[in-house]
């Protein structure tokens, strides 16, 4: 662990989220309350976790947030009349749909129905789609904050040679998308591994920077990566009530330049991201509207 | 070259459209005859050849193709109503917005507005979003036309290391984003490599399948290759008048166990693909309405 550096992601979180704050109070300042929407359905515990944490991040912020919860058993049409609504309105600024959702609800038919410029989850087809053509919308929070972990660490991305495993809808194929664009936050030459890859190890050492999003507890091994790699695990499995990354935190860290730990990593950089969101939604509908 | 097979475009080419003949005249039997709309503005040489060819080739599997030629100096809102008209067409099955358009036409803005069921070119952001997301949709025609290529001359894409140089919005990148989708057609180790890619010849050397769309005549040489290696070349520059692909086939065939020649290999299979996506809206839009 010599040299090793552990990339603090709760400290780059507080200071993405001074400096939200800042935005935020110079908005209000001009009359305008960034507002964020979440529509909660049924009662998956995690989720109450992670809208209860974004509502405490937002409000802590100024931002105004409001958690919109309907029970598991809802119709589509009345969730469908909620995303209408929120699109028409125009004091919502950003909205989010909590995933999972019940059976009777088809996920990508709902985020298909939502603005895309309320979209701050950036999971809207309009919003990948403008990821791969490289065109300005919302990102999804998670791969975004792992590039901002790495840039405010003053991490190089572009021309290194990034690994990814797992090609999650989340995580790994937005951010082998993103880290393709042009540009210091991009550039890299990128691999993306997943549960078909032969020879998955070889692949790992071959990575500068390795990034691990594929739900496996301790996947990633210290014989599996390279002197020097910059680890990057956002894997947050539960092993024995614990919260455990995809990396085998004990036996890599030695071999690493620098690793993100779990939890205090990726974890604290998705909700600052979210809400960077948010407040960037507030800023261009204030702008759109001239206040 | 002993043993190196050469990838006929060509030849499967007039395989798929000799299936789609069967399928369109099926179609028409039931009083479907699939339509495709393509919008070509100004006078750039190049589109009137890609435009003509695609005329030719719907035209003769019994597809009712129609050229709307609009002058260079079109206003957006001319432009704007064709493809609004199209859209409530439903006699027009497929659409396409012939690219480049002159500066005045925002193209993001103009394939945003078709209607993803006619989208056959499967360039707009929704399309493009739902083939991150691995939902049904219209994928482009040369990274379709490629995989098809492979597949149907025997090419396991399955955990296969795929090396593709250039992450261009029409081909490299719709390209690894297939590849990592699930099923045969997919599931393969990724790797994007760009202009900023350092190492470009030890990254190829690690491909089995090494997929060219870089833009760059005979980027790619035999040292850059591993034995065996399937090469697959999209590249379409013009060299003192003649059409060279981004491999130098001369030095990489030797090496390689099969190869895509150019021309006759990538380009005849983007027309074929195209087209099966019309015939694919014309089916999908007669069993809607009951046909």
């Amino acid at each position: 662990m010599n040299g090793t550096v552990v990339l603090d992601g709760r400290a780059c979180s507080r200071q993405v989220r001074s400096e939200l704050s800042e935005q935020v109070a110079r908005l209000r300042g001009r009359g305008v309350v960034p507002s964020l929407r979440i529509l909660l359905v049924g009662d998956f515990a995690p989720s109450q976790v992670y809208v209860r944490n974004k509502e405490k991040a937002g409000m802590q912020l100024g931002i105004d947030v409001a958690v919109e919860r309907m029970p598991g058993t809802v119709a589509p049409a009345d969730v469908e009349r909620v995303v209408d609504a929120w699109n028409r309105d125009p004091g919502v600024h950003g909205a989010i749909i909590q995933l999972p959702l019940p059976e009777q609800l088809d996920r990508h038919r709902l985020l298909g129905m939502l603005a895309p410029c309320k979209d701050v989850d950036g999971l809207t087809p309009a919003s990948l789609g403008a990821l791969v053509s490289g065109r300005p919308g919302f990102t999804p929070a998670t791969p975004t904050g792992i590039i901002e972990l790495l840039v405010r660490n003053g991490i190089t991305l572009s021309a290194r040679r990034v690994v990814i495993v797992g090609r999650g809808e989340l995580v790994g194929k937005p951010l082998a998308n993103m880290l393709l664009l042009r540009g210091e936050r991009g550039d890299a030459t990128v691999t993306v591994c997943h549960t078909q890859t032969r020879e998955l190890a070889e692949v790992c050492r071959s990575a500068e920077i390795l990034v691990v999003a594929a739900g496996k507890a301790r996947l990633v091994t210290g014989d599996m990566v390279s002197p020097g790699v910059v680890v990057v695990d956002a894997g947050t499995n539960s092993v024995g009530g614990r919260l455990v990354g995809d990396v085998d935190f004990d036996s890599v860290a030695p071999k690493a330049s620098a690793i993100t730990p779990v939890p205090g990593g990726v974890g604290p950089m998705t909700v600052a991201m979210l809400l960077s969101n948010v407040v960037k939604a507030a800023r261009t509908a204030a702008a759109a509207s001239g206040s």
